[in-house]
């Protein structure tokens, strides 16, 4: 597999993922038309579809079609864009730009965007349920998805370590509070997209306990890199204001441990989530090569 | 059953409601406290808890323990407290008092009264998913009952209806924008409390479909019932600033068709609600009370 090319791989599944996405959200045209086009606005502004595609290739890592789950797969990033709409609005971070573009609240107004977001979380699980009504998977799978789903989204969630964020604003954090917040507000989801994966592909007990590790570890190096990121990038290639973070207050992991140590961690938790992959044969290799994808980055 | 005491089923049913919702909402002493503190001031602020109700009677109507769907039941409350918490937001509706106590914004501010309604959408799926990891009911009907809560609060459901509602505001609407508003932002949640409790308790094909009608048609008997107090009642009973749809420039039965030909409305539905049950035996006494009752309230 040392010629196995990931960026066709990501390039490939990210059209896959669009083309689902594009399936599963109401038409333009369908009334309400002002929300449906927000909830479109904001799906696609050029996302990197990181969780549907973590779940396509776990699903692959235990031998399943990544087919079988692309609508499944769909749910994390409907869910993922409704917490983006929602971080982005005024009360929270007030933030102009997401991805080079106005966001929701700048282009509908903010209570078209509060509800835009209001409807993809909706949605995220419509899209689940849907998958049983077609009998794409059985009902006790999916049902456990949206348990687990729901879990990494709630208030023990993203949302808790959103509200945890926005608290710590302005104020030294602990190291601590710092995990907590980069655990939930990023970690979970990313994990839950690993387990989604997992579950609808048919894994083994032992198999989904190293998807778990697995995905918990490349939660933590995705949110590291992006704090290192929010340092060494330019506007350019990041898409939305670099250096914002630590002039807002926010806590990162540079700023509060420093660039060296930051980088330490980073690189080890790629090896820990390489290391959850020991057992796995090839068909685990795009994951392994996400993980290393998601620490290279430049934006 | 002549003798029938609605007032106490409903007191009864309400006391069992809360001590559930109690149980299944996260402990305030619980991270991140300040959004679970938010997420229990809108839920216990004095709801009449006419969704779960109205599931725990259609379960009744069909023969099953009322018991056996009441934490599923909470799935509807925790999704119509969520759609409170962002109607009154300033970016929404602007509201300072909701059942006479200050909205969540008003008391948390709006980054949390936002994220603790987002929290509180969220629950109610979970709610649903962990009746199937406890095996209250079989996971077929549980991912079709989240497909259906999804369907119906979703964008072409409750947040549909409120989308619309806010473009209309001040504006001259015609009775089928009107229809379209209120089927969507109170009625589908109603109609889904009612096909919670029948597809949960394991309704036969055309007790659907008559509980369905029988939804529908309380569903609208409520908003004119809602829209008729609006113009009639005091600050005291409503609990909220009567008149305030009106001179909001909000669409209401009455402003459109007048007081008399609102009251005629109103009857019909009532009548239409009764008709659809005309099949079912005396366990479906409940769920016949509960229509009258809900169009002879005065808050």
């Amino acid at each position: 597999m040392s010629d196995f090319d990931i960026q066709a791989y990501l390039e490939a599944g990210r059209r896959r993922v669009d083309s689902a996405l594009d399936r599963l959200l109401p038409p333009e045209a369908e009334q309400p038309a002002n929300l449906h086009k927000a909830m479109r606005y904001s799906v696609f502004a050029g996302g990197k579809r990181l969780r549907p595609l973590l779940a396509l290739a776990a699903a692959e890592a235990v031998g399943a079609q990544a087919e079988s789950v692309l609508d499944e797969a769909c749910s994390l990033e409907l869910v993922h864009t409704y917490t983006l709409i929602h971080d982005d609005l005024p009360a929270m971070d007030n933030d102009d730009l997401r991805r080079g573009m106005p966001t929701s609240h700048k282009v509908f107004g903010e209570a078209v965007a509060i509800l835009a977001g209001d409807a993809l979380q909706t949605l995220g699980f419509s899209v689940l349920a849907r998958a049983g009504s077609l009998n794409r998977h059985s009902p006790g799978r999916l049902i456990e998805v949206v348990g687990m789903l729901a879990g990494a989204a709630g208030s023990c969630g993203v949302i808790g370590g959103q509200v945890v964020d926005i608290e710590s604003e302005g104020r030294q954090v602990s190291r601590e509070t710092l995990a907590y917040i980069h655990a939930n507000k990023t970690g979970k989801l990313i994990e839950a997209a690993v387990m989604l994966g997992a579950i609808l592909g048919g894994a083994e007990p032992e198999q989904r306990q190293a998807l778990s590790r697995y995905g918990q570890a490349i939660g933590l190096a995705f949110q590291i890199t992006d704090d290192i990121l929010d340092v060494t990038s330019t506007l350019e290639r990041l898409g939305k204001t670099p250096g914002k973070d630590a002039r807002s207050g926010k806590a990162t992991y540079p700023g509060l441990l420093g660039m060296a140590e930051a980088l330490r961690m980073q690189q080890q938790q790629l090896d820990l989530s390489l290391a959850a992959l020991a057992e796995f044969n090839e068909k685990a290799e795009p994951l392994r090569h996400i993980a290393r994808v998601m620490v290279h980055r430049s934006n």
